[in-house]
């Protein structure tokens, strides 16, 4: 039985510690939270966890095998180190780190001790993307066009990151499981429109090898909640609607097929296909159960995590590089250069 | 009664052609196109109106006051500049042409000869955006911050523009009405996945003196459609939905507010208004209807139409600019220089 | 070349008249309707057809082959009436008479004289219902357990006809269409919200021999326009909406399966099947289209219309049952009874 | 602290026993469930409460002040009778029993010894119908017309009581709730499509005092799930759709006023008002948490609850004369008569 400590009780945490309490082989030892009053909710949804007002207790008590830190993005590092060099296991909300640089040193931190470190990618683990990520990699999509995303809604206004990291991360996690292709350049554009206030809105495209594009819109300041992603394949195309209770994934039979012969090229230039639309069932397990077990088994497997400490230092780094674009009204970075460079 | 003449009855010119029947004070005098069958269904469907198959004659002809031009992008500089140099009144499809030279030829043949030239602008007539462009100029809507646009759908790929000469347009234009800000740059990124055409899939974004943005989602290669725009102001906020046929737009009471106070500003940094959503009955009028009216009062009340050559021109305009960016991956263009320059 | 004449040009005759003139094989010949601004529209838009203000002229006019009767349903049967005594083919508006006794007597009229007598029950031509017909006739959808239609809106309260009469015939037309079953009895309850006013809501019930239900919603005072049918089969269920654009007819793998074993059912009962949901590609022609064309094929091949004056028969009579319970509250009304009384 | 018992830990169980932890005043003292696995579960989440295999041990418990009824409706009676006479506060799910008989038995038992008895209409404590409620009592909405209600989905199908007991009791509790008129009459009609099954799909109409009418569509076989209600008044008219996260309600300024004038209304009957539409922001609080609360305030302020065994007894004295009137095909049932004789 996996002893966790979960590190901050505020919107997050008390999510994870109820699926922890549903998750067979693990157990929730501690909760360490600055606030009392966070303390006494904990306490009366798990009476029987060890609180603590200072996460440093958590990470030194021995009942504790391993810490979910869902803290600000500005104390992952600090927490997430302390924890690895106390021999815990480690799971971290997105983005797993400020940096990348920061990111880096959890990854050799880990592997030097032989600690699982894993990201809160929490999409990975839904029914909806699993299936995406099977059409892609059976290859059922053909080749693949483009992932194009909009996932929008009213707040909430983060102080320390733009909305780049708090909403975008989220694709960027997705397209990082789905998407085989290198992204070669990114180019983004965006907006605060408080003085003082990072980035509330943005878009960003990223170019990926072999042509494929993704494009995606996000924004802290719409008046309703968009989580809608459209994924275009040379055979197929997906409608994603994350929003939907039943019908999230929509596949269409459509597309265009460019003439061939140059005569006819010269006047329909492209053929319609219009088929039929097939909505399949998707598993509606809650995601973050099947992450926290997949968690669990790979501590006691000694298994890398599908959302590993890399998956999660990629995702930094172009959310990096999206911020520099960003700043620059959507003056392209070459990310080939970059990783050249690095 | 004015006499017009269609030129060009493939996709849209039947609809030109059946408003105008409909139109107090302007009648089907000719319709002109170089193809037998559509000469066929204009005449099942205009028996009285003269027929041809070179739009030549139709410029000369003395029965036509006024000239529709529904034909290709490439071939409405020819055929406008050929009107209006017979005396005719000219209505153009969007855009109004392929280069921004060329519309300043036509704008100056047709203040030259004082002769109407109206653009085919026809979002601009509908309800929908009437009551968004009043919203913006009472002031209802607060500062503007946002206009967000996706609108997507499958195909027609066109052979000699790339589908921000075919979608973005649309929002060009609309934007042209509503928003008095000056556009300051534009970044915008795409791609044609099929070799030798042009590009199918394109975001822009345009930056607006006063920190307003622009961003406009646009693709040939989507499997439904959509026509969805986002209107983000400081006191209102707008969900334009073009495919509705009731509620096209709803208009909701939601924002944030910056906590002016420091102290309270490091604790919660925004706090939210969450209030009622209304859906104001907008007019159901056919645009083209309104807009082909509007055409007829002007030539005979010697006034300049809203969607002049003018509005014409800088949609072209900041098209020409788009383009160029997205050649270069989203390299940001200075629209101040380039009007500078100009 | 069929010459139509066309009565009545208020609400649905111009669509009449404009498929004509879009159907091989037939013309406008002439156009009757009391109103002189109707014939005023009626000319702008058919120049070279003749006009009358009395439909008597029409019905005499030897340039008129086939009548179609676009009318109050008050006055169907006398004019469709005469023009059958006149020799000419008719086309009505559904419903087809006002009582089961007129529509007796023009169907003896018609076989008298070998001319066509065609209902105009237009959604038994759409691809959508094409499509739910051929799936209960191949068998697809399995036993038919249910079709259960909401059809409700704002308006046009009928003076002359309750609400049944106007909305719940278009499903009664179209059940005449897709279900072989017969009808036992009926239920139907209502209420007339305006005093003096035909009942503007009512719920219909109809029990089918093998026990299928049909479920009937309508209303003239709902604030929102629904169009949504669910009908059941022990193989799929299907839900068609038919103001979506695309997608009008989505086809569920859904279902439950009795337990067989006793025990079991002690247990559960029923398993259900959830399975992919497909929504096929449906033909978008225009219904009215191809059901002119189908009345003229049956006039040149002395056919009989799918939608054929026995089908509006048995439209109308289903109409008197339902009105009858309709006036007890709900008083079930035995259909078998009262075919074998007639 | 009032110690709750929570007797039934299947499938509701678990929600009021999570939703009494969250509320003040009240504790969960003891669970009890047949199944050794519900107890497992319920140990995992509530590690301090007492469990028991057989409800008696609950109604005997000293540390239990209240007992929460979560079993099957043929169970209701037995066990919140037992409670009572224990001198136990009793909460019981809907419907409160499964005669009329039954529930005027308790109805006595709790008023003689003074203890509160209240049933869980949980929709009476949602911000959504608390809107309608108080639309109505505020004459905002008019004068009732009808209330049209869908609610469908697949499944559960349930052993012991047809698909009024399930499902429509849920509109007839709200029903009960929001409209002050006294029901005339009900006609309901429905079918089981499966042999010694109840009744899984039925429609139902109430004629009530005044011209009011409500009607409701309740079906267990149903491939998709709906939550629908329109509420038709002479001054608005309201869209409940409860499957909506944001705005559930919808007011329509809409409706049609009679033409006085007698010859007015010879011409068009109505006229149509088609106003603006506004979604209200309602209460997004959790309606058990309401209702939990609301309980704890009447046991300790000795005051009846909105939803108490008399309104319990109403809706159970519906359901019994729409089961009498669906088992003779929609044969309507005198309900003053019923209220006369009893």
């Amino acid at each position: 039985m996996i002893g966790i400590g979960v590190i901050g009780y505020g919107y997050w945490g008390p999510n994870l510690a109820r699926v922890v309490t549903e998750t067979e082989g693990c157990s929730i030892a501690a909760i360490a939270d600055q606030s009392a009053d966070a303390l006494g909710r904990a306490h009366k949804r798990h009476p029987t966890a060890r609180l603590a007002g200072d996460w440093q207790d958590l990470v030194n008590d021995p009942r504790v095998d391993a810490v979910m830190v869902a803290t600000p993005v500005s104390t992952h590092f600090d927490i997430a180190l302390a924890a690895l060099r106390a021999g815990k296991h480690v799971f971290v909300e997105k983005p797993i780190t400020e940096t990348a640089a920061q990111a880096e040193i959890l990854l050799e931190e880990a592997a030097h001790r032989g600690l699982t470190l894993m990201v809160d990618h929490t999409f990975v683990y839904t029914g909806a993307v699993q299936t995406i990520h099977d059409m892609i990699d059976s290859g059922a999509l053909g080749d693949l066009y483009y992932y194009d995303s909009t996932r929008i809604n009213l707040g909430l206004f983060q102080r320390d990151v733009n909305v780049l990291w708090d909403l975008a991360v989220h694709d960027l996690a997705i397209l990082d499981f789905i998407l085989p292709a290198e992204p070669m350049a990114v180019s983004a554009s965006g907006v605060g429109h408080f003085p003082g206030s990072p980035e509330n809105m943005a878009q960003l495209t990223i170019f990926f090898a072999g042509g494929a594009i993704a494009h995606l819109n996000v924004n802290w300041l719409a008046p309703v909640k968009i989580r809608q992603t459209l994924i275009g394949g040379s055979r197929k195309m997906i409608v994603y609607d994350d929003l939907q209770t039943s019908e999230k994934i929509k596949i269409y039979d459509r597309g265009v097929n460019l003439a061939s012969d140059p005569e006819e090229v010269r006047k329909v230039m492209v053929s319609y296909r219009m088929g039929d639309m097939t909505s399949p069932q998707v598993s509606v397990k809650e995601a973050l159960l099947t992450e926290i077990e997949h968690f669990v088994q790979c501590i006691e497997a000694k298994t890398r995590p599908v959302t590993d400490g890399a998956s999660g230092l990629r995702v930094v780094k172009m959310l990096e590089a999206a911020s520099l674009s960003m700043r620059q009204r959507g003056q392209p970075i070459d990310l080939v250069k970059l990783r050249r460079a690095s």
